[in-house]
């Protein structure tokens, strides 16, 4: 079974395939381009290397003593502005065209940091997502967000590039860890919430299958997740507007993580804890009827993520909040949920209804 | 006398305007930005600042301890992938937000940083460009193509990123050295060529006014040359086609300038000497009427650049060009010209027919 989306409103046409034979036509692809007398430059990192290298090795062009691959450390320290000038010089190196691809072989990390060097080296090269988590499969590698880390926050430096091709293929699922399999999860939840609610019964009469990691139920989770979120990107690609409804819960979450350190809570954990906090604010603001959440406390409990947090100071949270990438002069704009399915975004929310998101998640 | 250009069929629009008025204009913009509650932070170098450092004073916000000025050592070498870190950082210290503005003051190479900064930073912040010398007021504040050098070669890391606002203020030319005001007279020529005869017709009959830095005359000349560019960028805003004809004589300029050094031949001189070659080329192969070379020469000459370069030696020169970044794997797209105001782009030139060119401006 494969599937495919295509996204075409976007600067870029962008085709996303994924299922069983994806690799093979990964493999295909790498061929051809080859033939056709072009070049792949493959980013990836140590971690995924030890797995799939032998995967990878259709893809590696050689040239002129300077080798088609580059292997970062595992991690997000690696996804730095240095990082990326390293890149830089070594396509220059290698002396890669406009007309050669970058391929970013790996999960988010090197997804985000690949896919910035490809947006910006000679203005633009081509560039092929191979996302091999989670998280990545359902999230970063769709859409064309690419970024960089700075010292004073993450993502703050990057472009909007949309991949040719993202090759989502279900078996790199099954040499996950186990936190790293929960960080994806956090962010399937929140494509269940936003979504029109079939996804979420299929979350929660296939839980068994989702923890053992079954390739097919994923294949098609996955598969739902991408496709709303290509309808979201074609409708509003440089996040002006509606794409804001992908934020639900991150606003707490990414604030969550860096009050606590990104090393202390794994992304999904701080997803699953904002999504909470996020329809506690929306039983507020917009009247989200309360057995939504209570229903989500269970779903998140099932699949194996936190719902509460003890011990949150709320003072440094709702501070960090304020410092979001994505706030204006005129303040926040927070994504809540009317019912499942019915996001609103650009929600003005005072503190006080933050901190009764935030009182939500800790006993 | 002030003139206004709109580019509206871009990714985002940009406004450029210019005249004796447009200081004026700039300031209030900045004070009308800084009462909706905005922040402008001023990227400049110390020759422009020790210059015009009094015109800059309305743009420059203060906050929270961080100066609202980054003030760059002038030259090429300050345009690098760590100098965008730097500012970077800068911009994240201060705390700007996506509807901040990022005002680059200065020539080329503030432009390019500047605006390859405000591309990136959140994903692109607003951008207005005050281009303070010639070469950067014709061509490179207008369009969006942003950049900065690599070790291994110049703009090879970039993005397009069109800015809300250029403004053009004549003035500035006053304290340009004389290296500098041939550069931009250089780019001047080229647009005489690909647009209709008018501008031509002006360059030769005003050669004393120009000369002499008439603000009238320059204002008028550098309106033309805008509005040239501009309906070539709303036509081809990245790159992929017709964008190329401004890249006349910049294929042999580019090799010239690598060659030789970037300090034995400034940039005008390396475009002089690249459309005199470009022009011979075009005479081989697409039939350019040879007395067209010879009155551009004129023209050059009168205006003070050089039209030839004893003691080239070929070979280097033609590996620099077969390392261009425009070439791809099917070879150098060649910028050649039929007759005034009519160019051709991506024409196929071989290297013996490169040599000829080489030969019209080695004596």
């Amino acid at each position: 079974m494969t599937w495919r989306i295509e996204l075409v409103g976007t600067r870029q046409p962008s085709v996303i395939v994924g299922g069983e034979g994806a690799l093979a036509l990964l493999a295909e692809r790498a061929a051809m381009v080859r033939e056709a007398g072009l070049r792949t430059f493959v980013v990836t990192d140590e971690n995924v290397k030890a797995a799939w290298g032998g995967s990878m090795a259709p893809l590696i062009s050689g040239s002129s003593g300077v080798e088609g691959l580059r292997v970062l450390s595992p991690g997000e320290a690696g996804k730095s502005a240095a990082s990326a000038a390293i890149c830089w010089d070594w396509l220059s190196k290698a002396g890669a065209r406009r007309d050669d691809i970058v391929v970013a072989f790996g999960g988010g990390m090197v997804g985000d940091l690949a896919g910035f060097v490809a947006a910006t080296y000679l203005r633009g090269v081509r560039l092929w997502q191979v996302p091999t988590t989670l998280l990545s499969q359902v999230d970063s590698s769709v859409g064309g967000k690419v970024a960089v880390n700075l010292p004073n926050g993450k993502n703050l430096v990057g472009a909007f590039h949309q991949p040719e091709l993202v090759v989502i293929y279900p078996g790199f699922l099954s040499t996950l860890s186990a936190s790293e399999y929960s960080s994806g999860l956090g962010e399937v939840v929140k494509y269940a919430l936003l979504s029109d609610g079939r996804l979420l019964d299929v979350l929660e009469t296939k839980t068994a299958a989702i923890l053992a990691r079954d390739p097919a139920t994923l294949s098609s989770i996955v598969e739902q997740c991408v496709a709303f979120k290509a309808a979201v990107v074609e409708e509003d690609e440089t996040d002006r507007g509606r794409r804001a409804i992908l934020n639900l819960g991150h606003t707490f979450g990414h604030a969550l993580e860096s009050t606590l350190g990104y090393h202390v809570l794994p992304h999904g954990a701080a997803v699953s804890l904002g999504l909470l906090a996020a329809l506690a604010v929306s039983e507020v603001v917009v009247g989200l009827p309360t057995d939504t959440r209570a229903r989500v406390v269970r779903l998140l409990a099932n699949l194996g993520l936190p719902t509460r947090m003890p011990g949150l100071t709320f003072e440094p949270i709702l501070e960090a909040m304020g410092r979001d990438k994505k706030a204006t002069a005129a303040g926040i704009g927070f994504v809540c949920l009317d019912s499942i399915g019915a996001p609103r975004w650009g929600v003005r929310v005072d503190d006080e209804t933050l901190r009764r998101g935030l009182k939500a998640i800790t006993p």
